[in-house]
């Protein structure tokens, strides 16, 4: 763990906020860019890890410098408890101390290499995995924490705790993410269906889109926003003032993106992932100045 | 908990699929139908059913008969480490060990009284908390656990693992729910925007709807349907059928469920919430079939 330049932990109150999503287009965007990145997945009990980078199925070898990681690419090693089951759907049923010790030694017994990013995908919550990877990381400097969430009120309570436990814990905010913000759609490829009275669904997209064409083609390059979530309070970027830390930007709740991550792929080489991978530049551009900042 | 008729955990794989909304809203239904009900929230790290029903900022009492749950009604009592913080953003930085002290107590030092259906709402995996909450009942029997999903194959691959768990230590699969697997949203209230080539988002929904009103007005009544989680396999009813549990239907993603959810309601007394609580009510349904089974 000293030739690693920086360490980013990925951090969400809630579950399902898209936490292990951005880790893993974070690690894509970070070797895109011809860095040296490990991808940590520490969440034992549910690792998404190995499925979004399109790794399932893949086993850890072991050599005499340690075991060997999982490579996507020369510059992209990947460790996750899921490529250590026998059987992807057998479920892990392990209390703390167990937990702890696997964290430990895919810190410690890790041959990582040298490299430039370690991003660490971390369970919902503040917990055995959190004190844990705090402890192992801590002697060897962590850059900061990315706090992941969706606008909700009940997302954005957990958050703060979060926040709170990085205060506690002395690891910095590097910022946080507003994710599913609102949904987009191309009006062209929206689906618009009518329910008759036999509760039959028909479809009607046809017959919108000629109406429109007909009359008034040029709504036909309007797209459908649905507040998928709604941010009561003001969302995440009130939050973030309130307790001072930065708001890296929203990204929206975009269904490509979340193909992507099923089929493990990179956003960023999907056009289709317009809506999505546009945000998630941003942010991760913010990620990288304020992490190279530190040297 | 000797005079507990029915016991029903809410699990799920992944976090954030909705399953504190879906212990919720159960337990409303039942505390509708004139049961007795008490709702344990055994998320430690992250509780959200006092925001869920509407109880922030209350507080547990204590009697000489233990302490005394939160009520909602005098049919619905609610008990949550999120009563007992002092500052609702505080962390709860706690190992293992501590999790499983207040979960003991939460079952063994609380006075539920007598109750038709204990629901437990439990954090997403297969640690601590599951396997603490499945040790202090079990001497009293448990009906069985409803496991909450998401149609994307990253879910479903926890749900396995946590249908496995259920197989593991004895508990019934009552059945499998799956969340979120399409968004719908009236033409008349949904958003069109378009964006100009100055980077300007214009709202053309008014215009939008009167091209229909003139030229096509049975259109009017079509709905958008937008598929927000791809579910590349099949989704959660074709896992069901292979790991042969009942599946107990579908809940679309709906904005409106989301936001009841955040202010503490009912979807059930809430007509906007029509497109969440149609589906709802007939999984509970089931639901109270198969627990009142046992009898």
């Amino acid at each position: 763990m000293s030739s690693v330049k920086h360490k980013v932990l990925v951090l969400s109150g809630k579950g399902g906020v898209g936490k292990s999503t951005f880790a893993a287009q974070l690690s894509f965007a970070l070797a895109g860019q011809d860095k040296q990145v490990g991808l940590l997945d520490i969440d034992i009990c549910g690792p998404s890890i190995p499925k979004m980078l399109g790794l399932e199925g893949q086993e850890i070898h072991q050599s005499n410098l340690g075991w060997s990681p999982v490579y996507v690419e020369d510059n992209l090693g990947v460790m996750s408890i899921g490529f250590m089951l026998p059987d992807p759907d057998e479920a892990v049923i392990w209390r703390g101390p167990r937990k702890n010790g696997l964290i430990k030694q895919f810190v410690k017994d890790v041959d990582w290499g040298d490299l430039d990013y370690l991003v660490v995908d971390a369970p919902p919550g503040t917990s055995d995995e959190h004190i844990s990877i705090m402890q192992y990381l801590k002697a060897t400097n962590v850059d900061g924490a990315i706090i992941v969430t969706t606008p909700q009120e009940v997302s954005l309570i957990d958050v703060r705790k979060e926040i709170n436990f990085c205060k506690k814990v002395g690891i910095r905010v590097l910022g946080v993410v507003e994710n599913m913000s609102e949904l987009r759609q191309q009006i062209e490829i929206a689906e618009f269906k009518i329910t008759g009275t036999d509760g039959e669904e028909k479809d009607v997209s046809e017959e919108l889109l000629h109406q429109l064409r007909t009359h008034a083609p040029h709504l036909l390059s309007a797209f459908v926003s649905t507040t998928v979530f709604y941010g009561g309070a003001g969302g995440a970027e009130k939050m973030c003032r309130q307790m001072r830390v930065p708001f890296l930007g929203r990204v929206p709740l975009d269904p490509q993106l979340g193909k992507a991550a099923d089929e493990g792929r990179s956003c960023f080489e999907d056009a289709k992932c317009v809506a999505s991978s546009t945000a998630l530049k941003s942010i991760i551009k913010q990620v990288l100045l304020a992490t190279e900042k530190n040297g």
